[in-house]
């Protein structure tokens, strides 16, 4: 299997995926045609084209809506990117349109590389969980890919010192989620991805990492870290912890 | 119905319900027994305990888990209050405990006052689909108590103007809701409310509150304005805009 999950696709004041650029060049090498995954934003349309821009030097870009039936899209394909937007609109679209099957098979058979950002990248876990999404339409499950078995949130945000705002802090809303659930979760700072590539994975970028799991302290993670442990976990869902 | 819809439970630098003081103890005039429901925080006890001290003044707290059917907690009372914290967590107690059912008749009836906070505030509107909370758990339905027919969203925060950060804002949160959803949005800033008296409706608190409706711009609307219109509100769920 080969992953690429990035916490954002823009990093502020720069452009689509630069952030990222010579990863994404080095995750696609060998590769001609990429499948784009446009479901998570509304225009699907204007979302491919701003990728098909943005990797124009790199590699031809087909939305997977562009095919009546999107899985023949992915059929022969050898990489895909599946978009950020609202992870819950996302999941729908992709139970939808029969993708979810069709993606986990063949990425998981090795034959299809994956790259997701932000709601492309809450995809490749175990379940929605820890998106930061609104739950704007509502997915029949909140069961996704589960191309690896631990939780990442992506955007990942410290707590702001200086915060009068009484919502909850992400550090906050991710403590509740080890509540009711014993699964490890990456929050993934914008800036920050995990590259997977079979049992080795590494936290590549420059911003690191904050590891939360249930009943430890977080612990911060170092740009470079190796994150080949989290591919062992045994995630458990709904093991409240009272 | 009498409904006391509150952003927050607690203002920065101030204590539980403290911001609200006068309102509660006027919407609770007559009231000898509150039932609190506890189950948006996994401490039932703790919270009602913080619950019971906040309000030893105005009237006595029962917690609705106090009784091994909480349904019971709720036979005979003439006002409950909902608090705050995960809202994912809260719908699947309700419809668990068999309390969504039970709540939405005693109040839509006029027998029983309902207040909420935050997740208990999400409550009474239509769908889940407006809260800002993360889906730690996962309910069988997005649909929740429906006694006002608009979407109300809690802690409403305006857009930071320096902030780097590339989640999306609140507002941008609710225009993907309109994307899928044509249901006006009333996004409570925290420290205000919304009271309901049978067909009257007003928004209380001094910090104000934005509506945000399909094809619109947003609205401001200053503390003290009529709501009555939005009770008339004809909610349309799944009708994309495009």
């Amino acid at each position: 299997m080969d992953l690429l999950l990035l916490s954002n696709s823009t990093n502020h004041g720069r452009g689509f995926l630069e952030h990222a650029g010579d990863e994404v060049r080095d995750f696609l090498t060998g590769v001609d045609r990429l499948v784009f995954v446009p479901y998570a934003l509304a225009d699907h349309d204007g979302y491919t084209e701003k990728v098909r821009t943005a990797l124009r030097d790199v590699v031809e870009v087909v939305g997977a809506h562009e095919r009546e039936d999107p899985r023949e899209a992915l059929a022969g394909a050898r990489a895909v990117f599946v978009g950020g937007g609202n992870s819950f609109r996302l999941l729908s679209n992709l139970r939808t349109r029969g993708l979810l099957d069709a993606l986990r098979g063949q990425v998981r058979s090795g034959h299809l590389r994956y790259m997701g950002a932000s709601a492309g990248t809450n995809m490749a876990c175990p379940s929605l969980r820890t998106t930061n999404d609104m739950p704007i339409v509502q997915p029949p499950s909140f069961e996704t890919l589960g191309l690896v078995p631990f939780q990442i949130n992506p955007h990942f945000l410290d707590a702001s010192p200086g915060s009068t705002h009484m919502g909850e802090t992400r550090e906050q809303r991710i403590a509740e989620f080890h509540e009711e659930n014993d699964v490890p979760v990456l929050g993934l700072r914008e800036g920050a991805w995990a590259r997977v590539s079979g049992t080795a994975a590494t936290l590549g970028g420059e911003t690191g990492a904050v590891l939360m799991e249930r009943g430890r302290p977080a612990r911060e993670l170092a740009p470079g870290s190796d994150l080949g442990f989290l591919l062992d976990a045994h995630p458990r869902f709904d093991e409240p912890a009272r």
